[in-house]
């Protein structure tokens, strides 16, 4: 967990587009909210066995009180993980959740929002608090217990009544 | 979940012989702390394969925010789930959390501390608030993100300054 | 198990691209040999859990007394699974047995292997013997015991001294 | 796989009492039929976990074909692995084919069977060919495919028409 003063705002997602949602998602629209980023390839076999499953647990355990959002940070085999090939291999695992397709870099291999994020690789989890930071980020395979008691403390935070840009406004207002 | 006026006094347990403790443990001295107490029986299949690893893993995931006591509850095979066997299936399984053997029934299969608490069988997992009240109650496999969830509420929460029995002291003096 | 009058030839491979191999393969040139086809996808869930892994083992475990070759038989999905993003797929779950891609259909979904097979879906096994008869062909999960138990037969067979087609040799020539 | 020359008789199990068998099991009265001996301990996590279900879907794969005799062979905690216990556990786990108790040491801790097989501990299986020679032994986890492999050619053994102790006769006599 990362102290009060470490807490990095979380960068705005960089989508090229979007499935199972009727609308782009942007972080900004969602603070006020707890948000689970799983970051993943569809040919990572990791990702597969571990991090979408419990991304998945994690859509279906917490509901509407966690946005559990996916996206697809391709860093390999580009031509092989094309959104075509992803809305596929979103159908064929009955992945529910929305999930976003990472802006390929103009040059070099790493896409825009897992630069950002500065992910090791896949599959990573982020979790962002209501106030737009964020609290912890892991590579690999995760402890589910910590992740659920995680994100009950998210839930269970008052929304903050500043911005995380300095200014603070009445609660009521929020 | 259960709500506020629900909540019943967690029944004292009722054990015969402890292991893994250097002297015996009982919910009243664990007052103000959160306790996870796992019924089972040694040669439960479920027990085995889920009940007692989820107990292990909150163990070691929670450390000393959360007191994990196993309770055998043996319901039946009486004579096969012995003390005796108990200690060795403790060492083999390496089971390094407290473990305390359920006062046989006089009469009938149930042991006092099963019957006191109402379980319909094994694994049974039941989760006890600072304030000494139950809070989960799940027989069988349970979703260990909601188990996370619970366990983090629960360590969060301010230990009453009321005593179950009705009388309240200031804070500070608790 | 069929018995011998019901055993068909295995039609032959009709690929259009080959991986993991330096040179194209075919039932004609393995004649004499044990064959196992495993008919995949490579977005099927089941075919990446199970079907896939087992032939794996197979080929771990069995050497160069069978051959193990595996069938992009693509039914569904086709822009998703082209033999670009397969190559990823293969290198990325470590398959190292070779993979044929499957003929596309020129109308409809099936493609020609999988039809001259008649499949039911992904995966599929096919046991061939060394006279090029299939002997098994299962659909989904099989037994690997059994699995196990059919290959040892089919290697320990002598290859026959009469072609399929009708025409009997003495056995040295062969 | 043992050589021919390498193959010694399996020495005859010594068991002081058998569940599941409505009489006594001897690898006597077994000759000419193919054996597999599944050496546990009921409190063993490895025979719990994966030798004693191999066993029984070997039990199950098989029929008739094979024989599947559990020996419990208890080298520790022997006051906690006792017949009684294993009835239980028995019931418990569906434990479905014959199991014995290995005579215990008059001194020391191995079993009487254990010694006579000198087995490095549990789970142990061991293959016994319808002449009654041992084929395979192994401790720990095994290939499952070559267990299949290995039973089927047992199998298909013709059973010796010679005694292994050095008679032989006619086959119309066996």
């Amino acid at each position: 967990m990362l102290s009060s003063s470490q807490r990095p705002v979380a960068p705005e997602l960089d989508v090229i587009q979007w499935f199972n949602t009727p609308s782009p998602l942007s972080l900004e629209k969602l603070r006020g909210e707890v948000v689970v980023l799983e970051a993943f390839q569809m040919l990572c076999p990791g990702c597969v066995s571990h991090g979408l499953p419990l991304a998945a647990r994690i859509h279906t355990s917490f509901g509407p009180n966690v946005n559990v959002i996916g996206i697809h940070t391709v860093f390999e085999h580009h031509a092989a993980m094309t959104p075509v090939s992803l809305e596929a291999f979103l159908h064929e695992y009955r992945i529910a959740f929305p999930v976003g397709v990472d802006r390929p870099a103009s040059d070099g291999a790493i896409p825009a929002t897992m630069e950002r994020y500065q992910l090791r690789g896949t599959p990573s989890m982020v979790l962002i608090a209501k106030d737009g930071t964020i609290r912890h980020q892991a590579f690999g395979q995760v402890d589910e217990l910590a992740v659920g008691a995680a994100l009950a403390r998210l839930i269970d935070e008052e929304p903050s009544h500043c911005d995380i840009d300095g200014g603070c406004r009445p609660k009521e207002t929020l």
